[in-house]
Order: C-alpha cells, then structure tokens, then sequence
C-alpha cells in the first residue's frame, strides 16, 4: 500500500479515537510514522530490542578519555551481568539487550549466548581489535569499515527475523565522541559545533582535542565516497551501527538512535543512503553539545530531553517507549464509531 | 533522618553507580527528589495509581466549549470500560486507574467498584451537580468546596493506606481549562497568559472569553483566603485534586500533575501551603498556552513535551513512568564497589 493512502487512514482511525482531535501531540504523529513505516493501520509493536554496540578507539592513545581503554571491556562484563543503566531502563521499557562486541581491543570471556529468562543476548562480532589512532593514520582499512557495515546488516536481518518493531541502538567504547565528532568533522560539520567539552576538560585541552581533530580531518583527506570518511574516522560501533540502519531500510521496523556517537552512525548511514531517516527517530537530546546540530541536519526531533549522557542506548530505549505508546492508543482506544461518546463539531478541546 | 542527610546519601549512591558520574541527569534528580519524598535510600517505587477526577462546570452553559455537557458523563463510562486514552497509556505505564465522580453532574450507573483484573476503580464522591456558573455567582459553596477538598484527602489516604508511591492526578470535564484559567486569574495571573484559544476560537471569541473572565474576577471579589478565589470559580475536579495534594503532604507520596486544569488545582494547594511543590512534579508540559507560565511560577519543570491537550492524567502517567526509572536505576545498577569496573579520576564521560 502507498505511503499517502496509509497516512490517509491511520489519520482517519486517529481522529475517530474517543479524544479531541490531535490531542495526543506527538503520540499521534508517532503512531503515523510507525503506520507508514510498517505498511499497516493500526501499526503494532510486537517486540522491542536494543543492541548495544561495543568498540575500541586507537585515538584514546592521545588521552581523550579520563578512563583507560580498558573500561570497554569491564562494562560489556557488566552489562553481560544485567547492572548496568542500559539494562535497568531496558527492563523497565520492554527491550531485550543484545551486547555486541563490534571491535573491542581484548579477548572478551566466553560468554553464554543468553537471552532466556530476560538475560542479555551476547552476539560476538568483532570486526577490529579496536581502531588505528585517526590522527596518525586511517581508523579503519576500506574492508574492515565494509566488516563493520556488514555486521551491521547482520543485526538488522536478526531484528526483522525475530520479529522486533523497534531496534534502539546503543554504544559504549571509551573515546567514542572524540570518534564521533571526528566523523562529522569529515563530513563537513563546523568542528566548534561537534567538538565537546565533556565535563573534565578545561580550555586548553578542548582547544587541542579541537586540533587534533581538525588537523586529521586534514591529514586523512580527501574523501572521495561517504564511506571513506567513516573508515578514517568511526570507531567500531559507529560503523556498525550506520550497517544496522542501512540494513533496515524497507524492512518495516523503526529505529531509535542514543546520543552523539551512535548519530555520527546515523550520519555516515544517511551520507550512503539519504532515505533511512524515513525510519529513524532520535530517542532523546544528549547533553553532549554537538548532538542538537546533527539531530537537526537529520531533520529529527528528539522524544525527551533529559540531560542525559550515558549512552549504552539509555536515551533510545525511553524514547522507544514513548514512540510504542503511538502505537499503543492507536491499536487499544475505543473509537467514537463503537462508543457512545458525543463528537465535537469543531476541534476545541476541554476535556 | 532529616532531608540533608538523605540527600548526601542519595548522591554517594549514584555516583556509586557503574556509569559516569551524573550521566544519567535528571533521571537522577528524580531518584533524589524520591529519595527526600520517602527519606528512603534508594527510592522505591511499588505502585503507582492514577486518580481520574471528573466534573461538571456551570459555565458551560456559556458556550465555552464545543461539546455538550453531557460528554463529561459518556467519557466516564468510556474510562470505566477501559477504551479511553488515560487506560492505554496507564497499562503501558503500570498505573492502576481509580476514575472518580468528584461531581459530575448526572446520574452515573451503578458502576461496580472494579480493581480486579487491572479494571478501573469507581469511586463516586459526588460533592456537586456540577458547579454554578462562575460568571453570575461563585462556582461553590464554602462548604462545597471544602467537601471537594475532603474528598481529596480521602482519595490521599486511600492511596497511603495502599501502598502507592506515585498518584498520578488527572482531569476529566467538559469545560474545565476555561475554570481553571478563571482560577488562576483570580490568584492575579494575567488573563493574557491563561486564556487559551484552544484549537477552534476566532480572535472575536477568544476576546469574549477573556472578558467573561476578567468581568467574573472582578465581580466575585474580594477573596480574603486562598480557598475563597478555589469556591468562585474551580470545577470539581479542580478543587478535589487541591484537596489531594494537601492531603499527600508528609506521607512520602509523589505526585504527578498533568495539564492546565489539574496545575490550577496545585496552585490552589499552593496558595494554601507552599510546601506542596517539594513532592510535586510536572508530568509533561501541555499545548495549552497558560500551562508553562503557571508550571514556572510553581518552580517546575515538565519531565516530557509531548505537545499534547488530553487531559485525563494522560500526561502525568507519562511522566510518572519516567520518574520512576530514577528510582529503578538507583535500586538495580550495579555499583563500582561491587562490579569490576575503573572509575574514572574526572568527571569525563566517554563510554
């Protein structure tokens, strides 16, 4: 069915549920995106997953990080474990976690592949052992960053074949903004806008990060393809996260971005492929200063706003929720059709 | 223990938690601000009920409204059966819905008192026939009024009594943002601010509206006590969701506000206690234009932005559900001095 004949009858069913009309703001307008997204009226969401990408980045060698690299690794032991944040918000909204190595510099235990009894689903796909340093040298050779989207498209198929709705996608991987931004540096974005200051890092050292960055995008260039740009620069789950959404296209499933890093993914996604932001949905605004540009380049509105800047999915995860309840009030409210409720002639509303 | 010590408790377990310290913003400040309500550390949240308080306003009679009085009562049974929005989006945010006669003006059915099977609460406390018409005599009687703020205290003590932990308070009455905006202007906020054109009125009507309402304050004055500007112009729900709030006091209890009417009803409760907003907060902000100026002057932020106008508490469970993950992460993360995770020198996030 075409695009225009489902937006005209999901906006039908909407406006015959027992409300004023509009009066759900934004659940209504998801509800649409969701109908279109999925060629069906009222759209559904059977099950939600998260995937939470994990890399290494060469360039925490430069000291971007206040945490040593090897945090990578303890906290994807410890969202294996089910205690870290993206765990706790993901049972709290209905996701199933999927911890996925995308590339991280060591050699991960043996994990059990999980996923019964609400347990996080391991899913090794290590493309890199972590990156190259992006300021001495490309981040990624040509067929390492194809690895990344590959594996991408991977964790799409998985999704569409599990039956998921909604894939929110999560990062975590020290150094992952200064990687980000690297990214959309190379795209052209104003590094003044992309280059954070973190909570830590005073003057001088933003000025230098800001360098550093300015001066690789310099160095690795030029870019002749999208694709080049993200193999000098993304870390493992940016590219890996620009392959999930690529491989959703055209699938019916939504897609929930976090904040920065896994935008940047989004962006080198959207540089290849202009038409995936049809489904993407930005979760949330990070507090991380360049994520506001971006989400607007992307043409996206955020679904909350708070202040957030953990990452893991965190953000995507709440603002697939709320994205779910469009479908929910489309797929479970009465209708004025069926109920015995009086039709407002007009449009005010005051119930 | 006193509020101080709670809070220097509340903040060393969250920067306990496996993540950057203060990642997680004001999912955060909302553990905090539990952690004060309840003096417990960490927070806890063990269920959440929606009180939907539905009236009836003389002023309808002025047609201030496009529905007809008489959708105040159909949309009572539409709750009841379960099919209205504040049902969806209460049992895709785990409250128990408790649907409220606090003065409809109609002979309900004899509704059964519901509870079991997740089904909506009935619970008639019909103080009022529906009000008076605030434009040629008060909306109340003094002891009508005080009745609605009884009720309210009822409503409380029930939910102390059952173990709830978050009310979420809603509203439900055909022509109640036109009472509430009379409310307010009796407290001295500028009609400019409070009026709303709603979606259907012409300049011309908008005009008529304001001056129904400047003339009503005018001619109901002068107000001696906070309770006197509630008795001339609040609706049932209104004033019983004042009486709520009042009664939460001191009970460890927080309480969710939706739009426009049910932020009359705080401000009411303001007025007569100032210390209400320590255990308040603001659901979501709503597209009626009085709601930001009255949430500023009560010094709270909505948690969403939805851009809705429902009413029936369908933001405040929105906002609840996203209050409670902040107590759900500082009661399930996992901790630095349990998991094997580095914690960083700085306050630099980059995983």
């Amino acid at each position: 069915m075409d695009d225009k004949r489902i937006l005209s009858e999901v906006s039908a069913l909407l406006d015959d549920l027992t409300k004023p009309k509009g009066s759900l703001g934004r659940l209504e307008d998801y509800a649409s995106r969701l109908a279109v997204i999925q060629g069906r009226v009222p759209p559904r969401v059977r099950r939600k997953a998260a995937f939470v990408l994990a890399g290494d980045h060469g360039v925490v060698s430069r000291g971007v990080s206040l945490y040593p690299k090897e945090v990578t690794a303890q906290m994807f032991a410890n969202i294996m474990a089910g205690g870290a944040g993206i765990n706790v918000l993901s049972r709290a909204c209905g996701f199933d976690v999927f911890v996925v190595d995308a590339g991280v510099d060591a050699d991960l235990p043996d994990y059990p592949s999980g996923g019964a009894d609400g347990k996080p689903r391991y899913v090794p796909m290590k493309a890199v052992r972590g990156t190259k340093d992006f300021t001495v040298e490309p981040a990624f050779t040509e067929n390492e960053f194809l690895q990344c989207l590959h594996n991408g498209q991977k964790l799409a198929d998985l999704a569409v074949r599990e039956g998921y709705d909604i894939v929110a996608l999560g990062d975590m991987g020290i150094g992952n903004t200064t990687s980000a931004a690297a990214v959309l540096a190379g795209y052209g974005f104003d590094p003044d806008l992309v280059v954070d200051r973190g909570t830590g890092i005073d003057d001088a050292a933003l000025d230098r990060k800001r360098a550093l960055i300015t001066e690789a995008v310099a160095a690795r260039g030029p870019y002749p393809t999208p694709e080049s740009v993200g193999a000098a620069f993304a870390g493992p789950e940016i590219a890996t996260a620009a392959g999930v959404i690529l491989g959703l296209k055209g699938k019916g499933v939504a897609c929930m971005l976090d904040g920065f890093p896994i935008t940047a993914g989004a962006v080198i996604a959207w540089k290849i492929d202009p038409s995936v932001t049809d489904y993407l949905f930005a979760g949330h605004l990070s507090r991380v200063k360049g994520h506001r540009p971006v989400l607007e380049a992307l043409g996206l509105e955020p679904v909350v706003s708070l202040d957030m800047r953990l990452g893991e999915g965190t953000g995507a995860v709440i603002g697939g929720f709320i994205v779910e309840l469009g479908a929910r009030i489309a797929g479970e409210m009465s209708r004025f059709s069926d109920a015995a409720v009086s039709k407002a002639s007009g449009e005010e509303k005051d119930f």
